[in-house]
């Protein structure tokens, strides 16, 4: 019986979780908040919706306008009349490539960070109450491999510097939320879904979104307080060792 | 005969570095801006620009403002007769603490952001052309051990959360401008300058800002292709092993 609110679940892998979520009994996932910036769901959001028997809940929340949070923290709160929000997925974000002339051209470093690090500092800050008054305190942020900074040789074919800033940002925020939080029971840390074949990721990716979504689904539902401060990889059977520069091994990569 | 930018020169590590440089011969140091936000130096400084022979020169610069850096880097230019920078310090930082309340309510993220991040992109954007004409075409990013994501744990009594997390997208930035600018001879790296007796460390730190500065001057002077893309941390001698949460025994910090 938990609840859980998602970032960016329009389309894409914030779509996907959603819809892996819903097709989880009621007894395990009671209400699903599919925020999107957009007013209204899209298409494929508001089929699951209207298939949820009312577990999926459309929110609208301009992640990078904390008044707008704060407005969806009200509803949220709201529909579940007390109890608290157990499990936030900070998982909208965005990948910005870099223009002709490489990085000294880069000019989308501050929209990247406005998007992927301040609106996830917004949303889990203003979550944060409601997360207390929950029962499972998790707080999952939707990160990368490509932000790790350890790693930066084998992603040098993924000219997204600004991405790849940010995220590594991404994952100091988790860590310093994770250590302040861990004292009142949150489990707070960060995933990387894999190269996933949605807009963002392209068609070129490694994984169909279904099944990065299944993984970090996994990941959540099984996460304890080991997970505190972590950088978790999915882990996809067939996808333990490759030639390529991906591996979804289900082993924690270096920051 | 090498030429050095430094930013942030007017106090603390900056004037330090400057100072520092300036006490090294002529035949290896020919000439040192001192880039300062102040439109003017400050008395310290213009102490070391009065008794430098010419060798440090005063250059006004708002790095967060790319017009304002464009117009530095003529000066420079015209300064250097066509014979390009050797080495570009990006010195100039800004540690903001938490307010009360912890991380949930940090409300000076994007202004960390904007000088620690953008700001560095500004500059070394900026910079490219007249680093590629000189013969060193060093770029050093003052970073600090406390934007180590994977020793977050021991640095948990810093409540600096904004800076920590600007300091490890700092740390990717770098090591993006390293591989890319590796294949033309460039020699980009980060360096952790110890906590430092200044007014952004207080005069609880560790360490005299002349002793972290002789340290990072060492680093520079005999950096090599070998750190490209690296993290270093200063030596001082006595402080290789500490009971205390900080050590400067040289080796390269994790991530």
């Amino acid at each position: 019986m938990s609840s859980y609110f998602i970032t960016g679940a329009n389309r894409g892998l914030g779509l996907a979780l959603t819809s892996h979520l819903a097709q989880l009994p009621a007894s395990q996932v009671s209400t699903i908040f599919a925020g999107t910036r957009a007013p209204s769901a899209s298409g494929d959001l508001q089929k699951l919706i209207d298939s949820s028997g009312g577990r999926v809940v459309h929110t609208s929340v301009a992640i990078t306008d904390r008044a707008s949070i704060d407005k969806a923290v009200l509803e949220v709160d709201a529909r579940l009349e007390g109890r608290g929000l157990d499990v936030l997925i900070n998982n909208a974000g965005a990948m910005h490539w870099v223009p002709e002339g490489g990085i000294a051209k880069m000019d989308n470093l501050r929209e990247a960070f406005e998007i992927n690090v301040q609106a996830v500092q917004n949303t889990t800050a203003a979550f944060i109450p409601l997360l207390r008054k929950g029962s499972l305190k998790k707080v999952v942020n939707i990160s990368t491999t490509l932000g790790s900074i350890a790693q930066s040789h084998k992603y040098m074919w993924g000219s997204a510097p600004a991405y790849k800033i940010t995220k590594a940002a991404l994952n100091m925020l988790t860590v310093q939320y994770a250590l302040e939080y861990e004292k009142e029971g949150f489990i707070i840390f960060a995933v990387s879904p894999g190269w996933l074949k949605t807009d963002l990721g392209s068609q070129s990716a490694d994984l169909n979104v279904e099944v990065g979504a299944r993984a970090v689904v996994d990941i959540i539902l099984n996460s304890t307080s080991k997970d505190v401060g972590a950088f978790r990889n999915i882990l996809v059977p067939g996808w333990e060792k490759t030639d390529g520069p991906n591996q979804y091994d289900g082993v924690n990569p270096p920051w």
